[in-house]
């Protein structure tokens, strides 16, 4: 069986990770010819990769999905990083439906706000077997239920489909220059897109745990808002360091907390402690990262010089400060399973509050 | 039993510290009056600080220690941060003597090269009670013996003292704006001086284990060097961290042996899970903090620019790259104790043979 692989969303990351795979495939099918495999010979692969996107207008006029065929370049998204032809991009909904019925590994990497409605198209689908993984770093939100990650949502739909986080310490216009790493968390079954994902410049940690590797993700954004805050306030680093440590801590409970109210059982030996997780590239590195660099410390420090949220968002282009909505979703989670907020989150806490205007940006000190 | 305090070392951290120490006394001073007492009256402690310090001489040919004293600034170490009257610089031998005799919480913040003979000092009096608190981050070298930690050292003198380390996420000219973290690594006695660290704008966490929290401000170092390599190689910042990652578990594994091989029993309830260390103030928020500012970031981003450490270190006004120093103690360490540098430790025997040219800086990326 060829295994052929599609990406849902074509944003700054999903064309980065798309230029990782293609590459990945073009560098085999030059080793091995027509027949694409793995390492130990298990899987085969299709050697195109195909990246579902949005269309938009381009400047021109045309439509920025076929340009970016042309070029080789996404060069809305990702530019000045050149494309391999084996990276192909769609856009109509028959190509969404034939990237869903024939992809049988499908990487999912959209704004959390739309992802819900993409979930649920594959039960329109025979997806048994197939590898379904996010590179998301969100809360799906579910009408009076408590939020769910995209992996849990997905995984509770049961049909027969396997499914991983992929996260990581990696800034996608950088990513093509390796070398990097990243954290595969799986859910029981090896992946065939494992060792797809490892390459020359990616190296991959595999845990057992797409949980607490996908909430690493998500709250290190809420974190890297803080650290953001403090810079914007003018506060000093030892602060800021400070701020960084409450944070992590907050994220380790929180993923204690919530992988204990889900259930969830992880053989002991590997990954139920946390700290394991924390230590790969998906935890303290992609924190680290997050805080010195990005939209959500950047949108951090602007809430700590006197923006509100509102007003930020209004200059970005459509773009969101996720930690701000994961804050909320955490905020709700915390509320429904009634856990004392106050006393055991209190930067989430803070962050939630200033990001509701119900604190002042500077408050975020009383939490040391 | 009034306790009084002695700093040893009057450079940038020294006098930082000295001034958060002044500062304690004298607020307590102004809320008890003559009486000065910790929180819960445990202690009490005379209001007057002391440092002893090398003297220099000035540029206008006077006295770096009396004009300090007159201007309550050391203008040469931490010029810009007034220091209150009662922090008082002492540089004489008389003084070192009166010093060492008549302190009952000695606090050492001395370059690390020369630490071993203020150790050895201590032999000289009568230290039964005393607290020796180390603020150093290096090891002592012992000729033909395994290095050693200047907390450990000092502890095998068994003169009936109590010892302590005290490392924390802190760039010292920032410490008076405050609030900041410290972490108290110290050996089975609680001590006075932990509540005297505790102020308005410092928090103190208490953990029984002075090793592990001395290891971690002198490993860090080395990484910080490999995260500048990183940086003065124009590498991407996705590889920086993974850098740093793997620099963090080294840390941990590090620490793990040596207390294995030291023979060190600490309780199990708090601190013989390394990870507990790492997730204080000394850990992880210290490795963040002296990767992204200070002397060996810098250092090591030099060297990737090409420069030797001679070369670097001729430009530094008498001050050492740390971080290169204990890179050859960790080497030495390790070959001593015949544990597979090149297997276990790849990021720090990196350090140590780019140090010593025996690899080129662009070789770090082979630990990835």
């Amino acid at each position: 069986m060829k295994y052929r692989v599609g990406i849902i969303g074509g944003g700054n990351f999903g064309t980065a990770v798309g230029n990782i795979l293609s590459t990945s495939l073009l560098k085999r099918h030059s080793e091995c010819g027509d027949k694409i495999k793995n390492a130990d010979g298990t899987y085969e692969f299709d050697k195109e990769v195909k990246i579902w996107i949005y269309d938009e207008k381009t400047e021109l006029g045309g439509s920025l999905c076929q340009e970016i065929n042309e070029k080789h370049e996404n060069f809305k998204y990702l530019p000045g990083i050149p494309l391999k032809e084996n990276l192909k991009f769609v856009t109509t909904d028959e190509d969404y439906k034939k990237l869903l019925k024939e992809s049988d590994i499908l990487v999912y990497v959209l704004p959390t706000f739309i992802a819900k409605k993409f979930a649920l198209d594959l039960k329109k689908y025979d997806i048994r077997n197939k590898e379904i993984i996010t590179l998301m770093k969100g809360f799906i939100a579910i009408e009076n239920k408590k939020p769910i990650l995209f992996s849990e949502f997905v995984d509770s739909l049961q049909l027969g489909h396997k499914v991983s986080a992929l996260m990581g310490a990696n800034i996608a216009n950088q990513m093509h220059k390796g070398p990097c790493e990243m954290t595969f968390g799986i859910k029981n079954n090896r992946m065939a897109a494992e060792d797809l994902f490892t390459t020359e410049i990616t190296k991959i940690s595999v845990i057992n745990d797409n949980i607490a590797v996908e909430l690493c993700g998500a709250l290190k954004n809420i974190v890297a808002i803080a650290f953001g805050i403090c810079d914007g306030l003018g506060l000093n680093v030892n602060t800021q360091m400070s701020i960084l440590r409450k944070g992590l801590l907050e994220m380790n409970e929180f993923t204690r907390l919530f992988k204990e109210r889900s259930g969830i059982k992880t053989e002991k030996s590997i990954t139920n402690v946390n700290d394991h997780v924390m230590f790969q590239s998906c935890g303290i590195p992609d924190l680290f990262v997050t805080c010195i660099s990005g939209r959500n410390s950047n949108g951090g420090k602007r809430i700590g010089q006197g923006e509100t949220v509102k007003q930020i968002e209004d200059t970005m282009n459509g773009q969101k400060i996720h930690g701000v909505c994961t804050a909320e979703f955490v905020y709700d989670y915390l509320m429904m399973e009634d856990i004392g907020i106050q006393k055991k989150f209190p930067l989430f806490l803070s962050v939630y509050e200033i990001a509701k205007e119900i604190k002042k940006p500077s408050e975020i000190q009383n939490i040391i």
